[in-house]
């Protein structure tokens, strides 16, 4: 079923659907609040079960998932061409893990930074809230007198 | 001249190829603090000079623009094939925009919304920090004795 809101032709993406993209690809953006400013890193990650996991150097992605800070992680995708377009936004809490067992399983995840950058922590974000929004292709909308 | 940290293999790129990388795209993400809590939006947007401007229904992005909130916004491209990847991040301070010669000057840089949701108001970033990080795909990376 989707969830279509006929006067913004913008289509809620159900919780499930969200958890699916999010393990469709591997780069997102993770945003802090540093001394009350925000603050947005592009990030790769990698899922486990339903947690995003990160690694990072020390800085100030981490010095939040020190504090266990609250963050806001976004996927999105777009077509520049029929301006149909997605998005997921997950938020929740940082922390930085270090039980073994957990470490164990991270490191099977296939998860390597892509600069030479060495990033030792590794650090799990845990969905509080996950929402998604797809904008509709222009082709593909509902015609006016079938909107709700 | 490109500035390229050997240890990590990150270049930095310098505020103008920022600005003309913010050019060159229309999909970007702003993170604004609500309570506290850092949010991300996608948004597409358009540049009047070195400024960033938006549209924008009522919500947390316009309300954080009224009080003229401090605001992060990102854009980012990414190969992985060759782990190259690109991103800009501006911090800066929103402002809704109401001159009428400003808004006339908006209405000429052909930035429309992509859903069919109204968005009335123009909302400009006005950048104070411009950076940029490139991540040199694996091809094209200094061998290690030749690095700094």
């Amino acid at each position: 079923m989707r969830l279509i809101d006929g006067r913004t032709g913008i289509e809620v993406i159900e919780r499930e659907e969200c958890l699916e993209l999010l393990r469709s690809t591997d780069i997102g953006r993770i945003a802090v609040v540093d001394a009350g400013h925000p603050v947005i890193f592009p990030v790769n990650y990698a899922m486990d079960g339903d947690v995003i996991v990160l690694r990072t150097a020390e800085g100030t992605k981490l010095d939040a998932a020190l504090q266990g800070g609250p963050v806001a992680f976004e996927i999105d995708d777009a077509d520049p061409r029929s301006h149909g377009a997605w998005s997921v936004i997950v938020t929740g809490w940082a922390r930085v893990a270090v039980a073994p067992a957990q470490l164990e399983r991270f490191e099977q995840l296939g998860l390597h930074p892509w600069s030479e950058h060495r990033k030792d922590s590794w650090v799990t974000v845990h969905p509080e809230r996950v929402t998604g929004r797809r904008i509709v292709a222009e082709g593909e909308r509902a015609a006016p007198d079938t909107q709700a």
